[in-house]
């Protein structure tokens, strides 16, 4: 439920390639928008003065004062505290390896209040409110993409338990299975996420698999294998990209059904880079997967595509000041 | 929180075994109690009838009238649902395979509301407002006997999902691992349950292994490997038990590892017939192996060990009125 505003609201999506900004009415409606891409190096000041400019930009694209808005919400990577605005640990930006107190600096540039919550968390709740889980009361949301994140809506509220709740992509599907990127083993994320997909694509084609994938991805002047590229491969028929998605897809129905099991939520909501390129071509695979773990099978919960698209983020984030 | 009330209230906890009824007071004081064995044949009629014999035993021992109780709780075992009062599937009760109205049953003989809930879900309310995770706002119990039960207490609140959360013993520790007595493969449950371990220790016995636990079962003249027996082969070095048992704490571990990286909570309670018996034995072990996969490792959650003994499934149920 998002309560009766005037005012509009502000969102960042902080990505590691992208900082999509965007105003917000408060029944959802983007007002105006901007992206910037996230700057390669410098430091967290670096990133948070593109941060202010493509805020500026969007609220100039919406025709409004930036001084005027009920507040500005950022979803962000890393380890971001709600109570203090503070982010650490952004590792895939530049030099974010400490704290920084990313609300208080956005708040100075800005002339506005601003509050910071995780990046997949508030995606979910902008799911939650606005998009493929609005039916539900109580959401649990993936985000499929270079790791695999979740988030959890309980009964209308997002649930962050001491603020490092909805780590789904780290619970383990295969006790001493494969390395995950986050140093431990048999993590769902070592057979799901993007990167590790990779790792696992080349380690096999360096032991002399066939496959089309690194092909593609040279030909497309990609440094990595994008979302993009796997499609591309799988469209093709490529055996190695085929199998690692369908392992995939087996390890996050294990991993989602496990979940479900323990919060036996009314609806999933897959996001994320893979999830929203791949969510409806896998879905019946994915609730097949499911079905062979879940408890209470005979009535599984909704399975759902997020359906916000790529403003998701930044919108979610507006709902920061809707809670 | 309990709320203030005057009068007394019953707690029946219905397990495969025996029927343990008191009576308790606003503070958590028991007042009265009685024990019956549950009945191993007849139909549902008979054991409700066992438990209002035993409710009115206690009721006797504290003094008090049963029509002048606030109410009746119950923890049932099989799908217990808290609207209708109706529990169904009760599969280790006699003749309980369909659904029987147990609150309404129940009300009628003793004369006084009755409110049924799922056995473990109201043993680890207990635990949290009189017990071990009475200190802490959210709690995940994990309760390891036969089956490997679980109960979550979110915000203070009992979190039920649709009806059926908690199920964190089919959550999945490895893909295509062992059978579960569930039927499906790889469930925390198929290495950590009573019930899975017995199996195993049967089929590793017949095929030669040696292990001094069916002699000692049959020394004490029982027909299960109960959890007295496992200790007795524990305390004497038995490879066979030390090793199953080892296992057990692994995926008890990997699995409220898991758990623990979805939902985040203060605390974990360890309850059941194995939990209070080995909880205290094998606490640092548990502890080791969570930290093996903890996401956020460097501030567990506190791992109690259940404190209400014996009652605590009936102090618990009764609390099923002071919600």
């Amino acid at each position: 439920m998002i309560t009766k505003k005037a005012k509009p609201r502000g969102g960042i999506d902080l990505g590691g390639t992208k900082i999509q900004a965007a105003i917000v009415d408060d029944s959802g409606k983007v007002l105006g928008e901007a992206r910037r891409p996230t700057p390669t190096s410098g430091d967290p000041q670096d990133v948070a003065g593109e941060m202010a400019a493509a805020l500026r930009e969007a609220a100039d694209d919406a025709g409004v004062e930036t001084t005027s808005l009920e507040g500005i919400g950022v979803g962000s990577p890393g380890d971001a505290d709600e109570r203090t605005g503070v982010v650490s640990t952004a590792r895939n930006l530049p030099g974010w390896e400490g704290s920084f107190p990313l609300a208080e600096t956005l708040k100075e540039a800005l002339g506005t209040e601003v509050r910071v919550g995780n990046d997949v968390q508030v995606a979910v709740e902008g799911e939650y409110h606005l998009g493929a889980g609005s039916p539900y009361s109580s959401v649990l949301g993936v985000w499929w993409g270079t790791g695999v994140g979740g988030g959890l809506i309980l009964d209308g509220k997002p649930w962050l338990g001491r603020g490092a709740a909805g780590e789904i992509g780290h619970m383990v599907v295969k006790r001493g299975g494969a390395k995950c990127p986050c140093g431990r083993k048999g993590c769902m994320e070592a057979y799901a996420g993007r990167a590790a997909m990779e790792a696992e694509a080349r380690r096999q084609h360096e032991e002399g698999v066939k496959t089309d994938l690194f092909k593609l991805m040279h030909k497309h002047e990609r440094e990595r294998l994008t979302s993009g590229i796997w499609e591309r491969a799988l469209d093709h028929g490529d055996p190695l990209a085929t199998s690692l998605i369908e392992r995939a897809i087996e390890m996050l129905g294990t991993g989602v059904a496990s979940a479900v099991n323990l919060i036996d939520p009314e609806a999933v909501v897959i996001g994320g880079g893979l999830g929203e390129r791949f969510g409806e071509r896998y879905m019946d695979a994915l609730s097949k997967e499911m079905g062979k773990h879940l408890f209470v099978d005979e009535r599984p919960p909704a399975l759902k595509v997020a359906a916000l698209g790529d403003l998701g983020g930044a919108v979610g984030a507006s709902l920061l000041f809707a809670r």
